[in-house]
This record gives C-alpha cells, structure tokens and sequence, in this order.
C-alpha cells in the first residue's frame, strides 16, 4: 500500500495557481490575517477539501480542519499544518505549500483508498505573519490548541488598528469562545504535528538538497522600537567636540555588535543579528548633524546562551557609547521567545521516510518561527520540513520548483501514513 | 564723530519682533526663498529703511539695496548684507541679524549725522539657505553681483517642485535679466563686503566671547544622494555568509570614516564630516535584513587637503566594504566647493574696530557657507562677523542674547565708518 501512495502534486500546483491568481497584488499576493486575502484562500482551500470528501470543521478562531478519518476516530490525531495568510506582496509558498501538501497528502491517500488506524487532519493555520499584521506570536495556532492568552486579544493590527478580536468577530469568528479556551485541538488529544514549510533562508539551495528536516526553530531577543537621541546641529559650524551625533553612535553600535556575532561565531555559536530598521528620522537633512535615529533589532538562537553573549555585549557598548559621544540610547521594551526544539521521535521518523523515498536530505535550524513552535510549545510532539527555495521568504520573488514541493509533499506523505498507523 | 556713532538697536530689535510676528510658523520662523515668508521680510525692511530716507532700490533678482549716499558717489561703495530667507520652520536671527545690523549702522549714522565719503549700502538678500529651498549655492548673492550662472536659474525649488527662473518671475523680477548679467552691484563697483551673521555653533558661548572674526568659510565634498543596495532576506533563515546587508555595511562606512576624521584630527587637520542622512529605506522592517540604505555625506574645511585627505579614506574603504559584504555603493553625483578665505584687510580692520570699542572677540573660521563667500569669490574683498549664539541655527530653538547683538553691530557699525572714509 505504501509504495502506491503518493500525494496529489497536480491538486497542490492548480490550487497553488489559483490562489496566487486570486490573492495577487502588483507581483506578488496579500493574504491579511483575518483580512480579505487569507478568507479567500481559506475559502478556495475548503472548497477542494470538501471536494475530497474531507470532513471541515472551523474552530472558533477560524483555523480549518479538513480531517481523513482513520478506523479508530477516538485515537489521538496526525496534524499536517501551515498558515494560509502572507506577509503584504509576499510570495505565494510562503505558509501555502505547507497546506497544500497536507491536502496533497490526503488526496494521495484517497486516490489509493488508504485508511489511516488515526484521523489525519490538515491544518489551515490563521495569522502567523505576525511581523506585518498582529505583533504576537502564532495567535491562530495557540488559539486552535485553546492556548491563546486573553491579552493577545487585545493586540492590533498594525495597518488598521483594530484588535485581534475586532478582526475575528468581524471575519465571523468567536473571540469570546478563544478568550475562553475553547477549540477544536486540544493539545492531548493530537498525535505529532507536522508542518512542510519553504525554507526561507538561502542554505538548502546553496547546498543543492531538496529537502531539509528542523532540529530546532529558534528564540530571539528583540527591540522592535529603539532610538539613540542626540542633538540636532548645524554640520558645519559644529566642531567633533560639541556633537551630539545620533547616527555615529548607532552607526558604531550596530558595526561593533556586528563584529562581536563574527567573534561569537569563530568560537562555535550559531545566532544571527540583525539590525532590522537603522535610520536616521523625517527630522534629518542636509546640513544637519543628525539628533534622533531609530532601530529595530533582532537576535535569534536555538541556543539561548548564544544570543545571551550578544547582549551582553550590547549592554556594555551601550554606556560606553553614550558617555564618549554624549547620546542616549532608548532601547524600549525588549521581546523574544524560547527556543523550540523539534520532537526527537518525528525528526526520526521524517528522516527515515526520507530516506526510503531516496530524498536527499539534512538536518538544519529553522532560522524563522513557525507554528510548529506553538505546538512543540504546548507538549505536542512537533516536527518541520523544509523545502528548498529561492530568492527567501516575504518578497514577491519568493520561488520553489515543484520537483522540490514534490519531494518534501512525498516525505510528509510517507510520514503522516506511518504515524497514522 | 566717531565716538558718538553707535548702532540703533532699539531699531533692530522692534524689527527682529515684528519679523518673528510676522513670519511665524509654530514655535519658528518660516520665509521661504521667493516665498510668501522672505516677500514680507523684505517689505519690512524696506519700510523702515524708507523711513530712515534710504535709497532703496531692488535689482533684478530681488535683492534689496539700501543706501545712505557718501559724499563721492562714484567711489566704490561699502557694502553690509546678509539674507531674508530662513530654513523651514527656522529660527529668527539666521539672516536677518545681519541686516537689521546693517540698517541699526545706516541709523546710527543718520542719528549723529555722519555722512560717509563714499555710499554705505545695505543688502538683504534673496534664497541664501539651499539646504531647504533651492540646492544651488547664494544665487541670491551671485544675482546681485551678475555672476549667476544660467543654469542655476532652472534648479528647482525642494518644496514647490518650479525652477528659480520661475518663482523669480512669480515675485515680479527679471530672470532674463539675471539671466544676462544685469545687476546693481559688480563686483569693480564694491569697495568692500561685509556681513554680520549669528555663529551657527556652540563655540563662542562655549568659550565666553561674544563676536567672532572670520577667517575664512570652508569649502566642501558632499554626496547628497548616495545609497548602498545589497539584497532583502530573512532576518532569521539567512546565515551570516549568505547576507548582504545594506544597513551594516552603511554602518561600517561610517564608524570607520567617523574614526579616520578623529584621527586626522590628532594630526592637525582641521575638518567636519557628517552623515547628514543614514537610513535604511521604507521597505525595511522586522524580520528583513536591510537590502538598502541611503545616505548624505558632508565634508568640509577651509583647507581642502584636509578634505581630500578624508575622502581618500572614502573611496579606499568604499570596494573593501563592498567586497567583503557583498553589496554596492552608489555615491551618485559628488558637489561641492572652494573654500573663501576672508580678505586680509577686512579682517585686520574688524579686528581693529572691536579693538578699539573694547569688544572681546575671536578669530575663527565659519563652520556654514555664507553669502560672504560668494563676494570673496567674485573678488570682493570680503569679511565676517559673528555673534555668540545659543542653541544652533536651523531650528526654532536658536537664540542670540541682544547685548551680544549690540557688540557685534558696533563693531560693525565702527568698520563702516572707516571704511567709507
């Protein structure tokens, strides 16, 4: 039976097109979270399930379960889940082919009459993107485990304004029942959860292998609000003694911390550091030694110790600076999370259907969240594959060949089968 | 005579009120270049100096001659300028200082009935402040000598979008005749130049000494457009070796040229450099690794060794940067200028005046470029004086206590005199 089954690329490349086709804007697609784009592809996604037969259920947060049902529909259940909103003129793999080779995999089940021993269920995941839409981590996939805290609730959506449960109501949804705790997956009651993602980073396709398999998403230390404020002057008549440069100082903030990651890295860490936004304000000008510049930063680890050595670097540049050159720092509120090391059982598991399909294969950190993490998060046994990609994640050029879909959907395949069984 | 002849501050310091009143816009100043702001400034100006039966002639581009007749008037006259216009919501005395210090001197003269040998004139002139209006330097003052290149009259205003040629037009002067040469004032007719201005720096009041003598205005190098581009990526999924961070190279540029300048300052060279602007773009944001960053370099000094001697450094560490980091720089077009020593002469005579009426004072270069400069390099001998200042130009905070004002008027006011004899 195994060796028969294979999942339904054809489905996932024509649901694929259509989605790209109906959530388009300029080159690339916009799936708002709980706005226009992610109902749409909500809607085309149910459509081709209940086409399959699929049994669909939405919970109160408006994720959608589109369930095989196995002989024993008491048994704890296999999840295969992504999220179906983008990120503004993202790419259209982005979450989406995580989804669709969930759906792939159970159209292969149908078309060969598999009956997996457990449900099967894909997971449409609402609102992941939350660096352009709701600031708080996974939102959909804590509310579909009943897990999302009432205060996340209350965060808006940075383009409108509104509250997440102003969003979810208004997308007929029932944020009081999500407030509540009510859904449709409690933790217990799922088996492993599985998600197929493009891996966003550049690795797989420098190494030339399709496929990769996450050891671990990573935490992060995060200001998403800095600025460093110095004082506006005039750039010629203010010699080096008198200036208050606020550029400088980011400038040999940010150049010092970049060269200690160097240093960290040479001694065995693995993290990355990123100054998101380093700029100067609208105030600035020709003329002027700049008063007010603005940054965002972002450090990320499997390890926690290795992000914990950068700031702590950061901490001691940061007076340092500001007594030399007579600014001050405003870091703002710091955020992060906690790494989320995948399940032992199903990164085994993913590799040996891996290589008993002859897929070439490593194993990697995920550099971005995922909501694997959400899962792993709450004790479900979680894994991650990766799919090979070009031109990263969150642009419009995002890319994926679909011989690389097709392996990853083929391993997801054989995965969900063998733990359905 | 002599003893007797004192500045009419009473007299300026009404019109320094009325011109704030007046052109008032939040807690500044706004006279926009052949704007409404400057249009006002100047028929203010205008009426008191009719009321001290000046003659007041306007040439062809705007700028406003007031003259009290010398005995001689065919002798090579004595000129006291300074410009109307102010920076966008600018402070009151960047400007105007020096006319109102010009007319407190004519005044002064009528009041004590000197009547100097040759013509005393004052001159307030037009679009000095082309960090804000026009990005071509002192067409005002290069007008009023007949030196205006042709091409300067299509630059365009930053605001409005139209050519000088046009809103020259749009105030009732003659652009063709600019255009031609015409002009009240070339330079063989000018005896001597010279103009009263606040210091735009914090050195007088750091050091206590109301009036400083100008040694020279500083020339330039200056990229007022350039970016770094390098590519957009995931913040998380994209390991160091695979970036090409715009923001960090930018970063690198800076700190590096910023350590070079204080270096060359423990050798003697005296300079400034800025980066005016340094800014990732409007498509950064949270989880993106800058793909571009802008900038605006500002170098200057009286000696353009000094400046060289920086930019070397810049276009040493420009393909290094680049090669390591794996993204481009892109200067754009580099503008700039001649440093304007202050004539010798004028300078001993100042020197002299303040000697005599007790008035501490300074040598000192200027840190800005100044309408000054552009008689210096037509051939007039020309000098400076500036008044301490608190709080930097440029912005509505800038201050200038009136007993400060009243020094340097009459040193001013003591050159003139002997000037014109």
């Amino acid at each position: 039976m195994l060796a028969n089954l294979t999942p339904d690329i054809d489905l996932a490349t024509r649901l694929l097109d259509t989605l790209r086709q109906r959530t388009a804007d300029g080159p690339g697609v916009t799936r708002a979270a709980y706005g226009p784009g992610e109902r749409l592809a909500h809607a085309i996604v149910r459509e081709a399930a209940e086409a399959l037969a699929l049994e669909c259920r939405t919970d109160p947060a408006g994720n959608l379960l589109m369930t095989l049902p196995g002989a024993d529909r008491a048994a704890p259940l296999v999840v295969l889940g992504s999220h179906l909103d983008s990120v503004a003129q993202g790419g259209n793999f982005d979450g989406a082919a995580g989804v669709l080779a969930g759906l792939a995999a159970l159209a292969g089940m149908r078309r060969v009459a598999f009956r997996p021993a457990r449900d099967v269920t894909v997971l449409a995941i609402r609102s992941e993107e939350s660096g352009s839409w709701f600031p708080v981590s996974y939102p959909g996939s804590r509310a579909a485990l009943g897990r999302l805290p009432a205060e996340a609730l209350a965060v808006r959506r940075m383009d409108s304004g509104r509250t997440l449960a102003e969003h979810m109501a208004e997308e007929g949804f029932e944020p009081e029942a999500v407030r509540a705790g009510r859904c449709l997956l409690p933790p217990a009651r799922i088996a492993a959860y599985v998600e197929l993602h493009i891996e966003q980073g550049p690795v797989l396709d420098a190494e030339r292998i399709p496929v990769g398999i996450v050891s671990g998403i990573p935490g992060s230390r995060r200001h998403r609000d800095a600025r460093v404020l110095g004082e506006y002057n005039h750039s010629g008549a203010t010699p080096r003694r008198f200036r208050h440069d606020a550029a400088i100082a980011l400038a040999e903030l940010a150049y010092r911390l970049d060269e200690r990651w160097a240093e960290l890295e040479t001694t065995g860490h693995e993290l990355v550091c990123t100054f998101c936004v380093l700029a100067t304000t609208a105030d600035a000008g020709f003329t002027k030694i700049p008063g007010e510049a603005r940054f965002q930063l972002d450090v990320r680890s499997v390890t926690p110790a290795s992000v914990d050595a950068l700031f702590d670097t950061l901490h001691c540049l940061l007076p340092e600076i500001e007594a030399r050159r007579g600014v001050r720092f405003e870091l703002g509120a710091e955020t992060g999370s906690a790494p989320s090391p995948m399940h032992q059982a199903v990164r085994a598991g993913l590799t040996q259907a891996a290589q008993e399909l002859g897929v070439a294969h490593r194993a990697m950190a995920s550099g971005g969240g995922h909501d694997a993490a959400a899962f792993a998060q709450a004790g479900v046994p979680a894994g991650m594959l990766f799919v090979r990609n070009q031109n990263g994640s969150h642009n419009p050029h995002e890319a994926m060949r679909m011989e690389d879909f097709a392996a990853g959907a083929a391993v997801l395949t054989r995965w969900a089968a063998e733990a359905s069984v």
